[in-house]
């Protein structure tokens, strides 16, 4: 709600309705204009002056800020080509990985934060602690679903996404990768076609490619996410076996589908029986003070099998991802089982501690405001320093920016030229099955802003601009 | 070497040549006799003192244990029906695993430690100080082939089971179980037929289930594993596309292949181009003073894959394992980027922090001492519990026991009644493709002995004696 109010009011500064100086509307105003509660616009306002569109006055008010740059146009929805393929990204992705190891690389490549965005210390502590009072569990081999502690902290923590979900509803995995991977083998099979996003994060499409099944792109606004008729089309044409969504800052576009639109698409895929497997890695990440409900929310038959992780948002090196796979819980444990056994107890006994002690909470609201105003950074530099008709997403949360070049690029060329100048980036090829968005590239912005750092994007702006 | 003389001795003893209270031959004769070194017969006498067949007295030498049991037989070779077969164990798996997790049994069922046997306060300390050391490191994505400081000790500790690995040719798993995993997809494709030791791991034959691929059960001798004869004629009658064999102190029947057979072995399939994948989880629980060698450390080809972890002898809790595989490194690596991204980085920073304490050679001479006595306790508990005419496999390592009942019992019924009465126990089926062994079940002796331990071997004789 807050979130497209404040959409309308951004749309209104860029558009230069409202320009740098000027004061906004009122709270009150604002109420009786557009029939919403007054906590509706505060929220949105906060929104706002996180990602440095407002500033707050004192006794005054509102007012529009001072703005050093133009904020580039937003790219347009993407209409991949239609049928369904195999794809063949292995050695492209192996290629960017390797890269990704190098030491003293400035990391725009990989979707990966900075260790010091982390409260790291207080979570070694929590282990440590945890270890002390419980010192044998954290040495015990666990064949279960994962450690009933993280269970209940992670079901806790779902509400917030208008799950509801009991504890053993949930299966503990090595991180979200692996609960995607389990996922899809239980609702596919080999020759089965999948519903993706276009653009879609590479990993997906490698374990589809893997596992031997088809892709099916779909075409995706990079607001609001997977064009809905575009997906009822493309189901009945390539008689869609399951669909990978991430619903909630979608990686690489950012995109956010509203909740009501989410409803429309449990419902419709409910009516077809088809699974949705919905990668929600990024859904605590959003900008706003609350975060957008999940698909799975909205999920009456056990149909969408929810993949999460606390990789992104507190512990990377921890590793610690879960799914609630609804009815096909029985099938993904048994896979679990089988292809790994049993997740380490150690962490999971670190993370629930962590989780408990209501540390959690506060760690995530800052996160967010960091990304916030990192996102508007890169937003920045990019506009800054890239050609002119460049564009870039706007996303409401998570921490990459999707970057379509002018003209007639080649984004694995530059991506080879940045690597060679100690920069990594994610060429828009690797997000494809047909390694389509070559004039694209994809931007991490979990790095603490620095001048290197800004120097690089100009760098890569030269580069871009040779192109 | 040496451990074949102990086996002459231990058979002179449970043949009655040399009876409780005699002088075993002096160490200066035995080296007459048998042309073997003083230290052969050392570590002989040692192994056969640790399995409590000898027992030393001051300034006299060695002489016979009293005991109060006979040795039961060993188990004949086993001779599953040849052909190969789909599998199809998850159902009875799952009901044996989820039984694991039930609070107060006796666990003599999964093949898993007490915690108690490991050193895990101090594993945890080490954890804390790396964390201390190296704070950020510790909650960083590590999407590489592992950390690089426990790939040096891993390759280190490999050099004692004859391979000369590099760092790098070591890719960190979650477990064994994911090595075998990865090991598998990269060799083998659905439908390809996959040879294992008769009874083998069930874990394998799952993997092998959930993969859509074959089993072809070769024959096996309890004491020097599969019969190469057999081997060689089902490669050909089968068309097998690769082998997963535990070389040493397999499971469940403790078989260790003799290392020059393990040559002919590596020789025999790189003739015919079959990867050997090499499961060594057990190989450093060796009995005696020094470890038998991998088939590994015969390859020449490259195309020995080898899987081995440090859940069985360290920290089950942390779930690193690990595999050198050989010519398929870069397709293992691969899949292991694809199928679960990354490793925690917080556990393998504190097994490197620990092995290079030097503290695990301590703890693993320990720990395979402490397993020697169980295993023979467990023995002798059966002797003395079971009907007559049951049959118990004499392991040289590891920590399983394999029964064979006499008359036509059904071990799945005992199993569940055993459940019932809180003991848990592997029934045989577990262990073939064709669910045969009904008449055998595999005992776990990694818990320390206990009174109530001895009561429910004696409870679980009792109803072994009713079927």
């Amino acid at each position: 709600m807050y979130e497209r109010l404040a959409q309308r009011v951004a749309d209104l500064i860029d558009h230069g309705t409202l320009r740098p100086g000027d004061r906004v509307p009122s709270v009150r105003r604002m109420v009786a204009q557009q029939s919403v509660s007054v906590s509706t616009v505060l929220q949105a306002y906060q929104l706002l002056e996180s990602r440095g569109f407002i500033e707050a006055r004192p006794q005054s008010g509102f007012y529009v800020r001072a703005r050093r740059w133009t904020p580039p146009a937003e790219p347009e929805m993407f209409r991949p080509a239609s049928g369904s393929k195999k794809t063949n990204l292995a050695d492209l992705v192996m290629e960017c990985v390797d890269a990704l190891n190098r030491p003293g690389l400035v990391r725009l490549g990989a979707a990966v934060a900075a260790p010091e965005l982390f409260p790291t210390r207080e979570l070694h502590r929590a282990l440590a602690s945890a270890n002390r009072r419980h010192p044998l569990l954290g040495n015990t081999l666990d064949p279960s679903i994962g450690l009933p502690a993280l269970r209940i902290e992670t079901a806790r923590r779902a509400l917030e996404s208008g799950c509801t979900l009991a504890p053993d509803d949930i299966i503990i995995t090595n991180g979200a990768t692996e609960a995607l991977h389990l996922c899809l083998r239980a609702v596919a099979n080999r020759g089965d076609t999948i519903a993706v996003e276009s653009p879609t994060y590479f990993g997906v499409l490698q374990l589809i490619e893997v596992l031997g099944m088809r892709v099916c792109e779909i075409p995706t606004y990079p607001q609001e996410g997977v064009c809905l008729d575009e997906l009822v089309e493309r189901i009945e044409r390539c008689r869609v076996k399951a669909c990978v969504f991430m619903t909630n800052f979608s990686n690489p576009l950012g995109s956010c589908m509203p909740d009501d639109k989410k409803e429309r698409l449990v419902q419709l895929l409910a009516e077809r029986e088809i699974p949705l497997i919905e990668d929600d890695i990024f859904g605590s990440l959003a900008f706003g003070p609350n975060r957008p409900h999940t698909a799975k929310a909205f999920d009456r038959q056990g149909l969408v099998l929810l993949c999460d992780a606390f990789t992104k948002t507190l512990a990377p090196g921890y590793r610690i991802g879960w799914t609630a796979p609804g009815r096909f819980k029985a099938a993904v444990h048994r896979l679990k089982h089988v292809c790994s056994c049993a997740n380490p107890v150690v962490t999971q006994l670190a993370l629930a501690e962590f989780l408990g002690s209501g540390s959690y909470e506060h760690h995530l609201r800052r996160l967010r405001r960091t990304y916030a105003g990192l996102v508007e950074r890169m937003r920045e530099a990019v506009a800054r320093h890239f050609p002119g008709g460049t564009r870039v997403t706007r996303p409401q949360g998570g921490h990459v920016l999707w970057v379509e070049l002018p003209g007639n690029p080649d984004a694995l060329e530059l991506h080879r030229e940045a690597l060679a100048e100690g920069i990594s980036i994610a060429p828009g090829p690797l997000f494809s099955a047909r390694q389509q968005y070559r004039n694209c590239l994809r931007l991490n912005c979990a790095n603490p802003w620095t001048d290197p750092l800004e120097q690089a994007v100009a760098k890569l702006g030269r580069m871009a601009a040779r192109h």
